[in-house]
Order: structure tokens, then sequence, then C-alpha cells
């Protein structure tokens, strides 16, 4: 079976396209307090976007924040989504062995995703229950696109930086070819230290778009050796007026910016 | 309105019991592929302890593995629990502010809990969301009870070690006395280093039990000034032959110990 590192670069390769488009099914963007309205909205967004994008990653609060409904709209997108396109599952999970062996079935077994999100705080053992999975990959928090990252990640270590410590733990975990690194936009220097330590390593960029992260120079650094995929997503998500037509052409739009890029 | 902390040290003081039980559902130890089965279990675990505890932590992970299925177990699994005991979301959460928002709906609007576990890698933006819910607390992880947490957790910062950093940031997020701290008992230096520099945090303490951490220190050195939860999963809810009176037999001898320092 191919490796999921394997996978994402050849899918890349082939749509001359690194667009993840995150799921943050937020309320407020579509005005509603109805489950079943944003269930709607979903679907439109997948089918505005499945040919230009490579990843869809739904992002587990927003689901969860309605209990087992939620769950049981989840079960339908992933379905929905299908086999061509890969799916992140935007969980960011890390607890102790056994129980991260349950976040694993949940996920890879239950939910049938092809990857995951993970925090590494609690260390590698936190990590390995999600590793032995054919075909199944992880991306573990490397450094984040919010503000307050900085309050750890970037502590020093003499001379190293915790992030950097993580990037090791990654290298070393990455025996399958299933282990990627979640690094900000919003965190250029940083992208290009990471991207220097792990050439190979897949990476999940969020950060551009409403964060602010600068698009050209993330698709450019991630992409050098390894994939790299750029997650946007209330601004494709909930681009314009809300209509198919509005989400294609703003995907559209970062398809194009990225394929400058990809194909020179 | 009675701060959490202040909820928590009362109900330790009146009880005289510092027993958290940790609701781990795990399918091989009951020996079946049902949830009817596991969810009938949950309910004899509350039916036979429910007097000698103080809190009950439900962990996600073992419910989330069945899906949409596994959460409204456990949204009926928190209102069998009722309003007199603690309920801890064990969910170790921990993302962006946007997202955070959603997962802090999630836990203590939806479900209903009164606390959840948090994951501080992302930085205080991550746990800001949850400390504005009034009543509601939120334990931070510190110094978790499994062997890597030291590949990270115990690095050290020209003279600080990364946990230590934790304790800081819960310091100063204390202001409405919500916020308390994962510590294990497999680590009982780095605990009483904890209580030391925060004396008055609440503390929840896992690892006794099947992970062998000692359960008298881990009594006395975290109830020395604030109040610590000792939680105990499987060596409870998985005791004896299963059966309610094995349970509550099982529950008595933790108390009973717990009784004789908290009285001491």
């Amino acid at each position: 079976m191919e490796s999921f590192n394997g996978r994402l670069k050849s899918l890349i390769a082939k749509k001359k396209s690194c667009l993840c488009i995150g799921l943050d099914m937020d309320p407020k963007l579509l005005n509603t307090t109805k489950l079943e309205k944003l269930r709607d909205h979903s679907r439109l967004v997948i089918d505005a976007t499945i040919d230009l994008a490579i990843a869809f990653k739904p992002n587990f609060a927003f689901f969860e924040r309605w209990g087992s409904a939620g769950f049981s709209w989840l079960e339908e997108i992933v379905e929905y989504i299908g086999d061509d396109l890969i799916t992140i599952a935007d969980a960011k999970r890390g607890d102790i062995g056994n129980t991260a062996l349950q976040y694993a079935h949940s996920v890879f077994s239950h939910f049938c995703f092809d990857s995951v999100t993970l925090n590494p705080y609690m260390g590698s053992d936190s990590i390995k229950p999600f590793l032995d999975y054919p075909g199944k990959g992880v991306f573990i928090l490397c450094k984040t696109s919010n503000a307050s990252s900085i309050q750890f990640q970037n502590l020093n270590l003499n001379k190293k930086l915790l992030y950097e410590k993580v990037v090791e733990m990654a290298l070393d975990s990455n025996k399958n070819k299933n282990v990627g690194l979640v690094v900000g936009a919003t965190a250029q220097e940083e992208l290009k230290a990471i991207r220097k330590l792990a050439p190979e390593l897949p990476l999940l960029i969020p950060g551009v778009g409403a964060q602010g992260g600068d698009l050209f120079k993330s698709v450019k650094t991630g992409n050098k050796n390894g994939a790299a995929l750029i997650s946007v997503s209330r601004g494709i998500s909930f681009a314009g007026d809300l209509s198919k037509k509005a989400i294609r052409q703003e995907a559209k739009k970062y398809v194009e910016k990225m394929a400058e890029v990809l194909n020179g």
C-alpha cells in the first residue's frame, strides 16, 4: 500500500494544487442557529470545490458543539467527500497510550478519516498508536498560527527551541512515512527553519486568509522538497454571498496562485 | 455564584473524600463489542459509587470511538450523574481562539460538564475562552502520568522546566478562581514542586492504581493547601468480578485511605 506521505505528494503533483479546505462550520458566519442549515452549507462547499482541492479538513470543535447530532453530521461528511481526496480530522488529540488507542480507532476506523492532527505535549507514546494504521497519516502540531503560540513553542532549551524538539520527535516517528507537521503561515521564519530540519515531511499550513499569513511564501517554502498543504477555512467556506459560485470562484483564485508557484 | 475552585474544596471537606472516578469504558475490559453493555456498566459504576466520589471524569476517547452513538451515551451520562457531584470532561482540548470558543460551548453549554481538561501547547489564547463561564473550571495538563511525559514537559529552559512555565500560565489565568492543573501521581517529585509553586490551585491527579503512583503521598501533598482530586479509572470501574458490590468495595477502600490522610 502507498504510504500516506507518498499519496499526498502524488496528488499535489497531479492536480497542481495544494489546497486544503478547512470545514469550520461557524453558525455565526451563516447567521443561523440550525444545524440543518450548516449541514446543507457544508455539502455546498464540498460540491463547489471538490475538483479544486486536495484535502478537506473538518474542524471537530464545530461538530462537537452539537453533541451526538454534530457527530452524526460529521459521519455523513466523511462519506460525502469520498475516497479521491484526503480527509484530515482536525481534532488535535493527545493522551496516554491506552486512550490514544481509542482516539485512533475513532478517527481512522469509525469516522474513516485518512489523517489526523495531534498535540505533542504528552510525548511520543501519545503519538504511537496512530502510526500503525496502513495508509493513514498524522500531522503533529509544531509551530501553530495563533499569537500565543510563542508562549511555549518558542521557548529556548539550550540553543534549541521547543518546536524544534517536536520536529526531532516527528522525524524519529516517521518510519512508515506517515508523519507530517502543522506549521502556521503566520510564522514564515519558523516555516523556513522547519523545512530545513525536515526537508521531506509533509506540512499542513493554516493561517493564510483570515489570519494574514503569506500565501506565496508558504507554498514555495512548503513545497520545496516535501509536500505542503495550504489550509484555508472561512476565507473559502464563507466567501462572498455564500453561494456555490462565490465559493468556487474564491477557491479557484487560491488554486491559480498555487499553480503559479507549483509550476514554476 | 461560588467559584469552581471553592466548590471543589468545600465538597472535599464535607465528604472527607477526594475520589474522582475515571469513566474509561474500555470494551476489552468488559469483553464486549456492544455499546449497550458498556452503557449499562457505566450506570452500574455510577450507582455503586455516587455517594463515595467527589467527581466523575468520562474519558472522551472511549465515547468518541463509537461516533454519534457514543456522544449520545455521553449526553445521557452527564445527566445521569446529576448536579451534586463534579463532572470533568476529560477531553484534553486545545486550539486557536475561535475554535476553543466552540469546544467551550461543547463541554459547558451542550454537554453541561462542570469542568474540562485542556492542553497548554498552543498557549494562553487557547485556554481563555474556557475561563469566562461562571462556576465552571479547567484543569490544564502540566506534568502527565505517562512515561514519555519527560520528553517535552521536563525540558530545561534556563533553570525552569517546561511544566513550571505551564504552572506560571495557570496562575496568571486564575482570576476567576477556576483554574487547576493535571499532575500525575507517577511524578511525586514534580507534584511537590508544583504544590510549592501553586499552593492554592486545585490538582487533578491520575496515575494511582493501574499506573502505579503512590496514593498516600498524592493525597497528602495534593491536599496541603489547595484541593486535589485523585482519579482512579479501571482500578475501580472494572474491579473484581465487575459486580456493583465489587466496584463499591474497591471505591470504599480508596475513600477510607483518603480519609485517614484528610482527617489527620
